[in-house]
Order: C-alpha cells, then sequence, then structure tokens
C-alpha cells in the first residue's frame, strides 16, 4: 500500500496515501483494534459535520475566520452530509472516552479534503487549513462531541423512532375501533377472567403507547441542550463573545431541527444525564411494546392447540423441519429488540454514573447504545406494523367459543346473590364440567329467567362507558 | 396459641385468636414463607387505607352502600392510617402478583374491626361487614391494588423523595454561589486541564439536580391516574354509574394529593409502564447523584496523598485499625443507594414487561422496588446534605498549589501562538520538569510580559458570561 | 430516655442507657437515617460473631491475648449467636462502604457485654475490654467485614438456597418420571409443533436446575476465601505470624464450614468478584426458574378457555371479585423472586466495579442484595415445590384432545414424501378445517394405512432414545 | 437489478440474479428491515458451515444421505469457513427469534452453490440439492442455531476472549514482580492508609483475573453442550439412530474444539442458560478489569495536580483544544467495553428467561451479545496490554514523597501505644499539619528512637509473608 508522511504534536506517522485523514486517525486506528473497524456511528460523524459547519459560520461572523476558510469547511461539511467520504471514518466506538479521535478525524478530513478543493495534493504545499486552528477553532472535542451524538440521537429519534412508534400507535388505534364489538373472555393471571372486547384490549396497547410517546416527548428540551461553546471544561474559553448561542442557532438551521445552547455547560459535558433520561423513555416504551407483542403471540397462538382468538398473516414458513408451520415472527423480532434496549439502558446508566470532574468518558459507548435503541425501535414498529399489526383479524368462531365455555361470567352474579354463592356455582360447575347456567338453578339460587337475564357477557363490557 | 375459625369460599381456616385478619390472609401466610414476614411495605396498606375509606364514600354517596357500614369502615381506615393495626398486616411481597392477598388482608381487617367496633366478638353473631361484599364492593384486587400502590408511591415521591433532592439542591447552589470565585484547576479524563472555578463545577452539579427534578416531575402526570373503577379486567364490572372519576376524587380528598381516575383502565390493570417512567426519573437522579458523589470524594481525598482541594466534615472516626482516620462516609451511603437504585430499575423493567393479556402480576414486586427507590433517594440526600454538602469547605492554599504547577494553562496561548507551538512549550517543561513560563520564554514564542499578560488563570475562566 | 456517655476518639456521645452499643454505634445511628432502621442483616452480624470468636481464640493462642479475654469475647458471640442480641444491632445498610461502624458496633457491644459479664456496670470501672485494642485485635473492618459477608452468604446459600433448589428439582425428577408416557403436542414459538411427552418436559427443567446447582457449587470456592488477616490494606500489618491461616480454620471449626484465607489479600479487600461471581449463577438459577414457572402457568392456564394442559393445587381463592376463580400464585411469587434476582445482579455488578485502590466500599449494598437473592430463590422454590410442583397433574383429556387435533404431526411424513408435500397436506388441512388424514389421502401422497402407520404420535418422541 | 424466480411452500420470491440465496432469505430480508442489514453474525454463519458439514458426514455415515450429496455440502461449506461467500448472508439479528430464517440462508446457499459446483446454473435443471431434504436432513432450525451459535461462542471465546486475557494477566503479573520493592502509600476509601507495595497492588490484579479466568473455564463445560440431534422440539423426531453423538463428534474435528452432544436436548433447545451462564463469568472479569482500568487512570492522573504515582504511556495527544495534554484513553476504551458487557449482560440475562414450552425464541439476540462481550473483551485486553499495561512504570520520587507525608504510618504503633492514643497523634499532626514522629514526642507517648524503630514503611507491608 502507498504511504504519505502526517505529523502532529508527537511526530510523524504513515497513513494509507488515498485517505483524507491524518495522524491522529491513524494513530488511533493502530492504538485501538477493538471490536470491527469503523463502527463508530455514521450519524454521529454526521453530527459532527453540522456543527463544524456552524462552527465556521459562527467564527466567521464574530470575526475569527476568514470567510474564505468557512466557505470551504462548508463544502467539504456538505460533502460528508451527502455521504460522499462514508469511508474516511475508520474509528471504533472503544477508543478515549471523550471522543477525541473521532473529533480529529472529522478535523483532518475536513482539512485535507479542504486541500484538494483548493487544488492541491495532500501534504504538499502550505496547508490550507490547520485541524486544529482553523477546522477546530472555539471548539473542544470535550464539547463538540456530546454535541454531534446530541444532534445525532435527536435527529434518529426525530426521524426514526417516533415516526415507527406512531405508525403502529395508528394502526393498533384503528384495530381497536373496529374490533369494539368483539366481546371475549377476559384473562387475568393467564386465567379466565370476566369478559370485555378485543377492541378494548386494544385501546389498552394504545394507551400504553400514547403515554410512552408522551414520556419520550418530555425529555426531547433536555436533549436538544447543546454542549457547544464549553470548549475543554466548561468555561468555553478560547471561544468569541456570543458565540455559544449563535452556534447552536445555526446547527438548528443547518439541521432543521431545534436546539439550544445548554443552559450549563459544565454539566453538559461532565453528565449526560439527558442520554439517561432520553433512553428511559425509550426503554419504558420496549417495556410497553414487550407487552403488547407478548399478548398477539399469545392470543394468536395456536392455529389448533393454542388460544387462536385472532389470526396474524403468515408471512414466510415457519420451520426448516415442520412442514406448514407459520410462526409469530414479527413478535419475536421486536421483543428480541425490547431485550436489547433493555440491556442497552443499563450500559447507559452504568455510562453515564462514570463522569469524574469535568468530564464524562463514557461518551461513545453512551451514544452507540442509545442510537442503537432509537433505529431498533423505529425499525421494529415499523416492521410489526407492516408484517403484523395491520393484518390482524378476530377468529370470531373461537372468541365466542372460549367466551361462552368461561366460569367467570359468574361475577355478574355478585352483586344479585354475593360473592360466596356466585363462588358456589362456579366451583360446583367447575368439579362437575357443566355449565353455570345449570348448577346456579340447581343450587337454587337463580332461575332460569333470572340468569338469562342477569349474566349476558356484552353487558359486563360497559360500565366504564 | 389461641386460635379461632374462619371461613372462606374454599373452607375452614385456624386463625390466630387476637388477630384481625382471616381466612384468606392466614391461607397467604401458609403459602408464602418467603423471606421475612410481613415485607409488603406498610405504605401500600396505607395507601389501601385510602382507597378502601374513598369506595366506602362513593359507594354510599351512588347509593350501593348503607352510610353506618361507610361510617364504620372509614373509622377503621383512619385507625389503620394512624398508624394503630401495623401489627395486622403480616403477608409478604412474594405472594400473588397481583396482590389480591393484601386486598383480602385488608378487607378482612376491616371487617373484623368493624365487628369489634360494632360491640361484637369476632367470628360471633351476625357479620357486621363482608370482606368481598362490603369493604370490597366495587372493587377488584385488579384494580385496588394499583391504586394503593400508586397512592403509597405518589405519596413517598412527593413527601420524601422530592423534599431531600430539593434540599440537596438548594446546599449544592449556595455552595456553588459561594465558590464562584474560587480558581481551580479543571481535570478531564482525570488529567489536568484548563482552570474554572469551584463554583463552577458546583454549578454543574446543581443543573444535573434541576434536569433530574424536571424529569421526575415529567412523570408525575402518569403516575397519579389511578386504576380504581377498573374492577376485575378494566371494564369496571360490578361499579354503578360515575364510580372511577367520584372515588378518585374521594382518594385526592383524603390524601391531600392530585390523584385523577385513569384514561385507560385496560393499561391501568395491564401494565405498569408509569412506575417503569417514574422509577426511569429516580434512576436518572441516581445517576447525577453518583457523579456528584465521586467528584466530592475525589477532591476531598487525602488527606495529603491525595487531591485534597476541598475538606468535608469529619463525622465519626474512619477506621477501627488505622487512627485518626476520616472517610467520606456519606458519599459511599449514597452511592451504595444510587446502585441499589439503578438494580432496583432493572427490576422493575422486567417487571413492567411481564403483563399478560388484562393483567399484570408482578405488581408487588415493582412498588416495593420504586417504594425502596423513593424513600432511599430522599433519605440519602437529606443525610448527605446534612452531614457532607453543607460543611464543604475549599481547601484554598492546596487549590491554588495545584492551579499553579499546571501545564495546561499553555491553552491560554493557542490563540495567540498555535496549537502546535503551545504544545510544544507544555511538552518540553513536562520533559524538564520546568514552568510554562520558562519554556516558553527560552522557545523564543512569547515575551516575559506577554506570558504575564495572557496567561491568567482568572481570565480563563469566564469567557460564557 | 435515659442515656450515659460513651466516649471514641472524637469524644462523647450520648447513648441510651439500656443498649449495649457505645460511641461510633451511636454516631452511625445519627448520621445515617437513610431507609429503616437495622437494616443491616442479622446474618452478616452472625458472621461477625463467628469471626470475632475465632480471632480471640487465634489471638490468644498466638499470644497477644490473654485467655480470660478470649473466653469472655467468645461468650458473648455465644449469645450473639443465640440470638440474645438481636436488637443491638440498629444500623443500616446505607453507612461507610467499608461497614466499619458495624464492625465497630460489633467490637463495643462485645466489650460492654463483657464489662456486664464481668460483673460490672457498663460506663463505670475501668473497660474489661476495648473494643478496638481487644475484640478488634489483628483486625480491621477491612477485613473483617467482607469476612463477614462471606461466612454470612456461604451459609445462606448452603442452608437455605442449595436445599430449596434441590428440593425442587428432585420433585420435578419425580413428576418427569411419572410422565414419562403421557404424550403431548409440543409447542415452538408458542406454536403447535411435533409431539414429546410431559416427562421430557419436565426433564428439561431438570437439567436447567442440574446445570445451575453445577454453575453454583463452582462459585463456592471463590466464596470460601476469607479476607481476614489482610487487616487494612491486605498486608496484614499488625497481626502475629501465622494469624491468616488459623483464623480461617477457626472459623471454619466454629461454622461448621469449609472456609479458607483468600490467597491474595488485596483483591480480598478490595475486590468482590467471588460475590459477583456467586450471584451470577443465583442469577442462572433465576433465569431458569422463570422458565420453569412460566412453562407451568401457561399449561395451567384455563380452566376452560386457555391450555389446560395441567392441573395445579389450588391453594387459595383467586380473586376478590371473580367468584370460584383460582390462580398460579406460586409461579406469580416465584417469578416475581427471579425479577428481583436479575435485578439485584445489577446492584451488585456496579458495586463490584467500584473498588479504588485497596477498598471496595460499596460491601455492604453488595452482601444485603445477595443475601436477599440467596434467601429468596431459597424460600422460593421451597415453597413452589410444597405447594405446587408437588401436586400437578396431568389433564389427561385435554392432552389428548390438543395432541390429536395438531397439524404438526405431518412432520412424520418428510422422511417418506419430503418436507415440500408434507407441507402442502398442512396447509390444505389448515385451510379447509379437516384434518391431516383426510388431505394426505386427498391429495394422493400416502394412503389411509400408511398415514396409519407412519403417523403415531407415540413413535414421535423417541428417537433419542 | 436482475432477478431469477425462487420457491419456497408459500409460493414464488424473486430474488436478485446474483445471489445464492433462495425465497426464504429473500422473505426474511422484506420482512424484516430492522437496523443495517446483515447484522446476523458471520461467526454464527461460520458455526452452521461446521454444523452443515458435519450433519453431512453423519447422514451419510448412517446412511440416509450419498456420498455425493455429502461431499458437496461439504465443499460448500469449506468455502464458506474461507470467507468466501461472507457476501451471502444479507439477514438480520432481528428476525424470528429461532433463527429459522438464517438456517435457511444457509441452507440455500449450500443448495445452489452445490447445483454451480455440479455445472448447472441456479435456477435451472433439476435441483442438485434439496435445502429442506438435503442440507436440512436430520436438522431442524430449533436444534442447529443453538448449535451454530454454541460453536461461534465457544470459538470466539477460546481464541480471542482467554488469550487477550492471559496475555493482560501475564503483563500484570510481570509487573507485580517488578514493584515487588516499591513501598507505597496504600488508599482506602481513596483516602491515605497504611503502605504496600505497588506490586502487591498489582498481584491483586492478577488474583482478580485468575479467578476470573477460573470462572469463565468453568462454563466451557456447559457451553460445549450442543443440541444438535434434537431436531423440532428435543425428541431427535427425523434423525437416525446414534446421530446426535456422531454429529457432534464430527463438530469437534471439524472445529478442533471439544463439543458434546447435549445431555438434554430439551433443555437445549428451550432454554439457554449456558449462555447466561458464560456471560456470567464475561461480566465478572469485565467487573475485574473495571477496577484495574480505574486504578491506573486514577494512579497516573496528574502529571501535575493529580496522584502521579505510575506513568503510562503517551500513544497520542489528548486533547483538540488543549495542547501537550496526555490522556488514560487505554483505561477509557477499556472500561466502556465493560460498560457495554454490564449492559449486555442484562439483554441476555432477560433473552434467557423467556423460553416457552419447547423454544426459546430470543436466540438471536442472545447470541449476538454474547459474541460481542466476548470479541470486545479479548480486544480490548490486548489492546490495554500492548498500549498501555506493559508501558506501566513507578513514577518512584513522587512515590516516596507521597509515603513520607502519610498520616497513616501512625498505625505502626496501635501494637505499642494502643489506638487511642495513635488517634490523638495523628490527629493533633493533622490539625498542626506537623509530622507524626513530631507530635509523637511532644505528645510524649514515644521518644524518637522509638519512633524511628517502630514506624518504618517498609517493615509494613511484609507481615502476610
Amino acid at each position: 500500500m502507498d504511504y504519505r508522511i502526517e505529523k502532529d504534536t508527537m511526530g510523524e506517522v504513515k497513513v494509507p496515501a488515498d485517505k483524507l485523514w491524518g495522524a491522529q486517525t491513524e494513530r488511533s486506528r493502530n492504538n485501538f483494534k477493538i471490536g470491527p473497524p469503523a463502527s463508530m456511528p455514521l450519524e454521529i460523524i454526521y453530527g459532527f459535520a453540522y456543527l463544524k459547519k456552524a462552527a465556521a459560520y459562527t467564527n466567521c461572523e464574530l470575526g475569527v475566520l476568514p470567510i474564505e476558510k468557512r466557505d470551504l469547511i462548508a463544502q467539504v461539511c456538505d460533502e460528508i452530509l451527502e455521504g460522499k467520504h462514508n469511508d474516511q471514518f475508520p474509528l471504533v466506538i472503544w477508543q478515549t472516552g471523550s471522543g477525541t479521535q473521532s473529533n480529529m478525524n472529522l478535523n483532518e478530513v475536513i482539512a485535507n479534503r479542504a486541500h484538494q478543493i483548493a487544488g492541491k495534493k495532500i501534504g504538499e504545499g502550505e496547508k490550507t487549513l490547520q485541524p486544529n486552528d482553523d477546522v477546530n477553532k472555539s471548539q473542544s472535542s470535550n464539547d463538540t462531541f456530546p454535541t454531534g451524538m446530541h444532534i445525532a440521537v435527536y435527529k434518529m429519534i426525530i426521524q426514526t423512532t417516533i415516526p415507527g412508534i406512531i405508525k403502529l400507535r395508528d394502526t393498533l388505534k384503528k384495530k381497536s375501533e373496529e374490533f369494539k364489538n368483539v366481546v371475549k373472555i377476559g384473562r387475568t393471571h393467564l386465567m379466565d377472567a370476566t369478559p370485555l372486547t378485543l377492541g378494548q384490549e386494544f385501546s389498552g396497547y394504545v394507551s400504553q403507547l400514547d403515554h410512552g410517546l408522551k414520556a419520550l416527548n418530555n425529555t426531547l428540551e433536555h436533549l436538544s441542550e447543546l454542549a457547544l461553546g464549553g470548549t475543554a471544561v466548561g468555561t468555553g474559553l478560547n471561544t468569541p463573545k456570543g458565540y455559544a448561542k449563535r452556534v447552536a442557532e445555526y446547527i438548528s438551521k443547518f439541521s432543521e431541527l431545534p436546539f439550544k445552547s445548554a443552559e450549563n455547560k459544565f454539566e453538559a459535558l461532565a453528565a449526560h444525564d439527558a442520554f439517561v433520561e432520553t433512553h428511559g423513555a425509550l426503554k419504558q416504551i420496549a417495556v410497553s411494546l414487550n407487552k403488547i407483542a407478548n399478548d398477539i403471540r399469545l392470543m394468536a397462538s395456536g392455529p389448533r392447540s393454542g388460544i387462536g382468538e385472532i389470526i396474524i398473516p403468515a408471512n414466510e414458513p415457519g420451520s426448516s423441519i415442520m412442514p406448514g408451520k407459520v410462526n409469530p415472527t414479527q413478535c419475536e423480532a421486536l421483543t428480541m429488540v425490547c431485550a436489547q434496549v433493555m440491556g442497552n439502558d443499563v450500559a447507559i446508566t452504568i455510562g453515564g454514573t462514570q463522569g469524574h470532574y469535568e468530564l464524562n468518558v463514557f461518551k461513545p459507548v453512551m451514544a452507540s447504545n442509545i442510537l442503537q435503541s432509537a433505529r431498533l425501535l423505529g425499525d421494529a414498529c415499523m416492521s410489526f406494523e407492516e408484517h403484523c399489526a395491520r393484518g390482524i383479524e378476530p377468529n370470531h368462531v373461537r372468541i365466542k367459543e372460549l367466551l361462552n365455555n368461561s366460569l367467570m361470567l359468574v361475577t355478574a352474579l355478585n352483586t344479585k346473590i354475593g360473592y360466596y354463592k356466585a363462588a358456589e356455582i362456579a366451583n360446583t360447575a367447575h368439579k362437575n364440567g357443566s355449565t353455570l347456567k345449570e348448577e346456579a338453578i340447581n343450587l337454587g339460587y337463580v332461575t332460569a329467567e333470572e340468569y338469562d337475564e342477569w349474566v349476558k357477557p356484552e353487558d359486563m363490557v360497559g360500565s366504564l362507558k
């Protein structure tokens, strides 16, 4: 392979000749061979591209960067955002915990690419831009990396997570209305209970997701706070006056998302409670989705020896050995995602506790976990909606059969004959394998007419209204 | 021991003669010998007392319970809330997951105690109140237990958790102002960095807790939703019209807390995402407190061979073998609480995922964990505030010594001579064990006058203002 | 209340006159009002009693403690182990992370009680024993607390956890044999699959617990290592020669458990990986039990609208509103315990990571969590065994009905007619609501005779043998 | 793009013409667009390659597969293992929880590639091999996927995890010996304590890793159990006699790893406690590494305002804004890995609990998490060893300075003058900022000669020997 020589404050480094990165990126590649290469999420690289461009505009506006340099930086950032340099970011999550090396990766790529745009050959002639003094001007890794990761996560949540959840929520809502008259047996403790409608069951799912969306939205304000302007330790050393506020405005403008400068830059560097908070809401939604998916696969179980109250779409052959088998595969993918999100929550929690003094150095691990959770939840909701929820249909025959068998209809008699006599009826019917009505009459507690009038499943589902 | 015979729908049970509980409580005692007895938190019992009283008032108002029964029930509930019957609730957390047995424990104690109040002897004469038909009227365990636990948790958070956090937050805020001119060395990656003030460090802690309190408050609305009125499966079977809304109003009145009837009763029985949500905020606060306590013990470390920048109160002899030792014991208690809260979060998360159909049967484990977290956090903040935070003082001599030694003051030269020359100065001083000023002049990059003008720690902490 | 004055190196403290503890215990009571009082587990107090007695014997044998003092210490320790002083240990888990204050609580109680035994009044006359110089001789909190907690946990695991698991394992094994000829439908993805026997299902549970017990036993060697002899930082300062080994022998003798002196005392003070290891095995067992309990409640679900393949004991009325309801309450208690254990695992993991230099100061939180898990698992297995597992019976009628309905019996034809034709048969029968046999013949793939010969459920369960 | 038509039991599917996969793989690609494509780890694909080859050999040997088919299958498996078809496995983790679709991906790729090897064009002519009837013969996804994942994880642990840990352990051991005479101050609660040697500190790290390796090795036996031979539900339906044992032998032979057939196939399909067990040990090692890395960065902190007792290699510029800064970046990468592993543990735990009846359908999420942990730990240990541990050097000047300052040397006087007088000396010296010796003499408790004889740090580190 061809190499060129790049330099940093520690000396010379050989870098592959065809790559835009410089000495510090190459050092990091060599020093951190942990897991597959290039694991640092591209979303964070893109977050950096927004902020580097915004910083250039702000620096220029505040008089500390010439307009030509601003435009060069902005041009490369735009190229990065178009995905033209995806292969120039080879670093891993498992590097320095401040993400300094990824910040330098950006600084170096932008400087070298600008050199090319200026018509020169990398490594030759006077540097068009200095990675630290120009591209990183008024910045530190300590405020850029958290800014880049907030941009990345906010964007993912707005563009992927929330739309996915809403899509699924809306379909469940529609199903809830479709099924509002499908009276079925209720189950508590997995055991037969009093009836409700299938629509009511689905309304519970909708309510869970509505609460989850509200909880997620509640966290967005904290997440919208950007560290940029704090530089090395939060004091804003080496930034021009007015910089922090202005740079957040430029980031909002370029990203079209409502960011603001963090109220307290010391917190914004030293703690990532905003991630803990937002991921807490993602985890809550995972908990809700887990319940929903579990219910659906239980109700769809069978086809002949399970519950079988609903029918879900058959998307693929279910078994490599059992012919004709169809499985609740979307429920499985979704609940596996939920398990991952719950695990990620612990990684983020642990990362969140470990700030020391002016810096939390678990930034990359926290950012990669929250990005994964946000992406997987959004995608999985979309997939589940399209390939499962949308196609759910009641199995009316089965639902009716199970409903009419139930001993728990006896509860309707509580207010007529008291809990204890009602229990006697149910227990006797259970023992004898008979019907409630038979035993109710045999025991002399009600007449046949009374029974028929008082025990109507369709009347047992509506007193909330 | 003396016994009397109590009955339920399954038959007779021997109950200790001096106890107010009945057959079902006794069955549970015998069937669930898991862990220490009476582990079901008293706060939940009290939550039940509020709701049983409120249910009696509502039932009476809606014409399904005579006023005499209402008053008897209310009187016993008041006695319970005064702590007069704490020893009548012997059940454990590890019972049925719906908490049915604790609901029956309340029903039985209230019925038997009412019998006494009515001047009769327990087990003799016609029952004054029926546990199921009167005390439990218009209720099911499935809506009472979640109601009782919401009341208990909401109360704990309002009365213990939030006051504790605010108390600590206010003291840290005061310290932040006191220390606003104490310039000290910053540290990132635990390594020397550019300066800031001790007040700025503390302002970060305040900001963390402010965000945490906001997050916690955001969850209270979901937590204020009460399941009561849903009865067995969420449909409200066997409740009079208007019951759900009215009973929530009575609970609010009696408890003096702003509860409301849950929007969706199916969710309120089958899922406890409200707990997942609230505990998520508690966990976030634990993450914040962990950072704060860690910083304080690191800064207080020494007295002679550590960092030693602050002095914390010496509350007790620190060692049974090392004479004269003083330790950051409040930091330790607080961070142990944080570890517990983070563990509890996983228990609650797992419990939250496991609702099936119309009921989540992990109620007691979820409730006991969130109560523990809420109590411990509030208490630990109070303790930490009183015995540690309040007494923190800067060690000015030590702070000045460490500040002036620092090589990172060189950062102030970046904007004057560029990052690369500044790095050369710092590296040379590090190698030679000399001062920045010496090497800056030796290398010919600045004059002594320039150095003194440009490198002033007190000027490096304020550009955010 | 009456008080007396006690002193420590920091000065005087008022202590309730009727209590045996001294100044440092009282300071801790006042300084750590976190959660309910006396939360420090008694098991740890008893662990201390073993080690204080053993230390006294060793000190005496090695010539640094007079025999009279040894005997006084031993006598009080024996009283403590008999439970006579349970109310003398009022401290909480949330104290100093080294447990120093509980160590001093023991030292003070032993010294004061010895003073009484010596016929004197506490606080009067020359001290019979000095808490630090005599009772704590050759010890530090840093090696006593981890020793006490290892003793407590080891004992709990040997006396409660393992016997409970074995009890349940043996009953499941017995059931597995009883049910070895009960052919039933298998289920994968909750969907109908090829048959197996109920005994085979139970054999899987037995295998899980066998592996779990093996895993737990594998951890006992690490757990048997005692820190005692390391004193303050692991070097054994202020211990007589031969002390560490000898004191472990005495502890083994008094506790009748096979302890040994830790190979490396620096690890034994600064890290509690042994707890992480042992609790990892407890968590594994919780995972296994969760699966087992879930299966059992699913199989027992119904009675009329669920799976209903097995019948579990009806131990108590299941519902306060639904008469005649019976629930899988033991499964619920057990899985709630499992959720707690999984949460505790995270608390212990976090505690385990946070040793710094020569000491881990998350000892009390780690110890209390592992003790809780060990106790709850043992107790819950016992309860589940006695009140559920032991009484499980197959519902033969239902099992047969579900088996014969199944479309997955078609798998037996794979090796005769190939997967694709078999799938066609199953799909057609599913679509038409018909039987496999009908469609197999209709499609012309097999004759009636072939079908009957090839598709025999009882032949589909045994090729492993 | 060009397509060809592939068929499965559900009908026709369009597949990219240049790909080797078939209908079911394509269905899965379309139905599970969750997260980035091809996230199913290649290690699992390779695990499948071993087992498909082994199954072919066993089937042939037992007379149910012709030798030509065996050789074709084996040839393609070898190509896969050489990495020639890495781009033919496009599926994601978030598919069906049994991994059926990845099993079919393998079956289809092998069948189609065999068709090519047989000189035909995919989609033309009679199929050379049937994916289900030939490649999948005597198999089910339910036993192949767990087999493939056990092979993958076992291999990763043997080839990456354990070598990485041993490498680091050996270097720490070497350092421990090198530093055995470097007496330094000990620290407990982060506070000054009695001395020990730097070598003793490192010996604690070695002991942690030795215990961790032992714990990991203890889990390998369970992990070596392979499910293959259980087929659909554990009964081994459709396998020839002797198959299970023989196929495990072939897998061992081909993979050169000591696998064996699982004792109980029902467990092996329905539960993945072996993963819970093995990952428990990985998590324990993460806990140990976290402690070690934390200690090293604390001891290396500074260079001028921290602890500074050791010097670690300077591998890269530490800051984009602070010139000359060097950070403990390897400690940061390693502890971030540890946080990830602890998070993964929860994902695996949750996955492990969720087996139902005959199958656990959280296989892919469990497998991908354990593979990630095993890889990251091994890689991170290698990286930490090479770029940090190997280069650690004591800062003798600093160590001596901190040691001699310490007030905790007073502990040596306990056995001479008692704890209480010793405490008085330390407290007085602390208050006066004086030395222990001065105050010891001033207070009249010891003479200068006695002090010099009794208080020798080098004598305080060795009584364990």
